[in-house]
């Protein structure tokens, strides 16, 4: 984006007062040699309130004027207290009747970029989090091979290996705003969606080593989770781009996220990227498993349900402003997003600010990768009317996001629906209120 | 990297025995649809030590038995218990006589990837880390100006931003290791080393609300922290992209780094990238601070000192195996580190295996980003005789890293130096130990 779009009128910002310039000046010529609290001190009181609408004094801070926190010998650093609130959260529309079998969604209305925190990233599970020792963690790779293998942490990590990143999206993201608004802010609607670099081996690799029979088509994939969760896959897409993962944004996985070993299926669902694997079984055909017939399958018309519905579609969503966040006074804003694809690359993202009516398109921040995040802005001059804003996404494919309306015609209307990818509008009241458009 | 390349004698992994294999056919025909855990716990004992040199049996482990740890309401997930080695460290080298001003440095033998988690992102400080409250924050632009003016962080963060991926190094990276090995690790040795994608604002976006007058041509800014640490920067480095950055990795920057506000100048050394940022003033000439008299600056040949010596030429380093590891038994290993340039893009890296007589070219990760680290690999299989391994980074003008003995030719030969870019050679024992073989 180009320094030539004028910001000049942007957000709102205080002048600064002749009394402070003249008290900058002075604690330049002072401050930098020797630093006077007394001083400071004294020409903030003379500052007062001055006669060009600026309502705060510039005092130098208490932080300028003491020795801060020393550090330990060994530190894993945390987020500042005053950030307490950004944290990954249950879903507050639906209740589990016991919480073994739950999920927690990331705060996208705080996050800046295409990378989520490990601490941030999304996490489901079937059966509470396991604590695994990774000394005694085994991969076994049996069935249609030539010679099944154990394989050890440490044989794993021995492997050589290729990062890439990749968004990782829950087939239920958005179930529960369907037919009505249900959910109040963007973490609540899209929050089981994260982003990350993956780091692992191509499963590829692995499956050279064991060396595949004629005939094998589908695998099983299996965690060491107390749910026992295991999805199968088709070989061709194992063969093309999956990966055992054990770190991810740098470091190994958190436990939550599968430590010390998870599947990564990139552009797929994500309960398919199973979790604490800890086995993989070639054959000729998929094994019906639990979570494909009482789980992860779609309502369809006429009472039928759909299954191995992998992909996740091109989708995108407004983060800021969203749901439950209140605009200031009118003028300009900035219109911030994300947008992703299990299909290939965001091409485009446009945004409507009238509900629909007109589209204009957003700028992308580069890097766009394949079936990776994306961010998209849109500035924005509101007028302090009522608004509707949107996004809609685009992809190397040429397939465009839907509307709520163009998913109904070909899915069941029942009171959920996996894979949800429609447009999410959001409402914008004259008060600067937003809220969550989501049609019926 | 195709999987051509064949992978079948590279690390040990275990036979799976046909004790096991029939055990886990019939772990699949029940445990698939009801676990038993009895059941399980009979076949491991029937699964005994058989006969293919396997030591040990493949258990349902006890995770795959129990119900896991169910997630609290709102959580910020962290790392494994496992993993608490993992951790930002002071150097093991330099031991300060007080520590206030002090660092800690990136486990970059842990790193998986181009991405530093935020929790370990090296840090720097001069005196302490402040706790700065982002609501009574204030960033002041004045001097030669226009129309000075005070910002808030509600003001900034109502601004437009752009998100980029940078690497961020101290200008000492690497000083106590010049004329003899002084450091064990690749984190005392390089730990002074990060990447991240970080979002804020372009400095000129905010230079043109305060329009700067004619003449401006160096810039102060200026930290809130005790040590009131201010460098001055030329006004062609900060238009061209030097950013205000509030968030790292898709959160707000943590308080070591600087929160809630610092400058991001992209290539440079760090500590021109001023943490906990109050000021910028707009002058026509540098202010020769502390930090740029009394320290950052470089001992020179004939008793002179460099000043403002900015940019971090190109650099690379092997990251594992690197010292203090030890390699298993001799055969395939993927070697692999990272590469980055201050000027450029990394157009190559090459590996030596020999302590310089010969190179051959890595692989480079995806992408490969201007001013960011890239991650390479290598695939050595070593034959259990005594080697030096090290790798030498080309960057996109042209510039090779150079040796320890091409630095010295242009530096003066004193204990320490900052802007240490030469190659790092490990030398690997034939019992696999890994030593930094630094030379002098």
């Amino acid at each position: 984006m180009a320094s030539d779009t004028r910001l000049r009128s942007l957000p709102k910002r205080t002048l600064l007062t002749r009394e402070d310039e003249v008290r900058l000046e002075s604690e330049d010529r002072r401050a930098f040699l020797r630093k006077s609290a007394a001083l400071a001190g004294g020409a903030l009181a003379a500052g007062g309130v001055a006669s060009t609408g600026r309502t705060a004094p510039l005092p130098v801070p208490p932080t300028a004027q003491e020795m801060g926190r020393p550090i330990p010998p060994a530190m894993y650093g945390m987020p500042s207290k005053y950030e307490a609130h950004v944290a990954r959260r249950r879903t507050d529309v639906l209740v589990n009747r016991q919480n073994w079998s739950d999920w927690s969604m990331t705060p996208l209305q705080h996050q800046y970029g295409i990378i989520t925190p490990n601490g941030l990233i999304y996490e489901r599970h079937h059966a509470g989090t396991p604590d695994i020792d990774p000394k005694s963690h085994k991969l076994v790779i049996h069935g249609m091979v030539r010679q099944p293998l154990v394989f050890s942490m440490a044989d794993l990590m021995r492997y050589p290996t290729v990062s890439r990143f990749y968004f990782l999206e829950c087939s239920g993201n958005g179930l529960t705003d369907w037919l009505k608004p249900a959910s109040t802010t963007v973490q609540q609607t899209h929050g089981l969606l994260s982003g990350a670099q993956w780091t692992g081996i191509p499963v590829s690799w692995l499956l050279d080593e064991v060396g595949v029979q004629p005939g094998a088509k589908w695998l099983a994939f299996e965690g060491a989770d107390g749910s026992n969760h295991t999805r199968s896959m088709p070989i061709e897409k194992v063969l093309d781009d999956c990966l055992l993962v054990y770190a991810s944004n740098g470091e190994m996985l958190r436990p939550e996220n599968g430590y010390p070993l998870r599947l990564l299926v990139p552009g797929w669902e994500g309960n398919v990227s199973v979790k604490w694997l800890r086995r993989i079984k070639v054959g000729d055909q998929p094994w019906h498993f639990r979570s494909e017939t009482a789980r992860y399958t779609d309502p369809m018309p006429q009472g039928k349900w759909r299954q191995f519905s992998f992909e996740m579609e091109c989708k995108s969503v407004i983060t800021r402003p969203s749901g439950g966040m209140k605009l200031g006074a009118p003028g300009w804003y900035e219109i911030q997003g994300l947008a992703w694809s299990g299909n290939g690359r965001i091409t485009a993202v446009d945004v409507t600010l009238d509900g629909g009516r007109n589209w204009q398109e957003a700028t992308l921040d580069q890097p766009v990768l394949d079936k990776c995040l994306s961010e998209f802005r849109f500035r924005w001059n509101w007028n302090g009317s009522p608004a509707v804003i949107a996004s809609r996404a685009v992809d190397s494919t040429g397939y465009v996001q839907p509307t709520v309306a163009d998913l109904q015609k070909t899915r069941a209307i029942v009171g959920f629906v996996q894979h949800h990818n429609a447009v999410q509008p959001w409402s914008v009241a004259a008060n600067g209120e937003v809220k969550n458009a989501i049609p019926g």
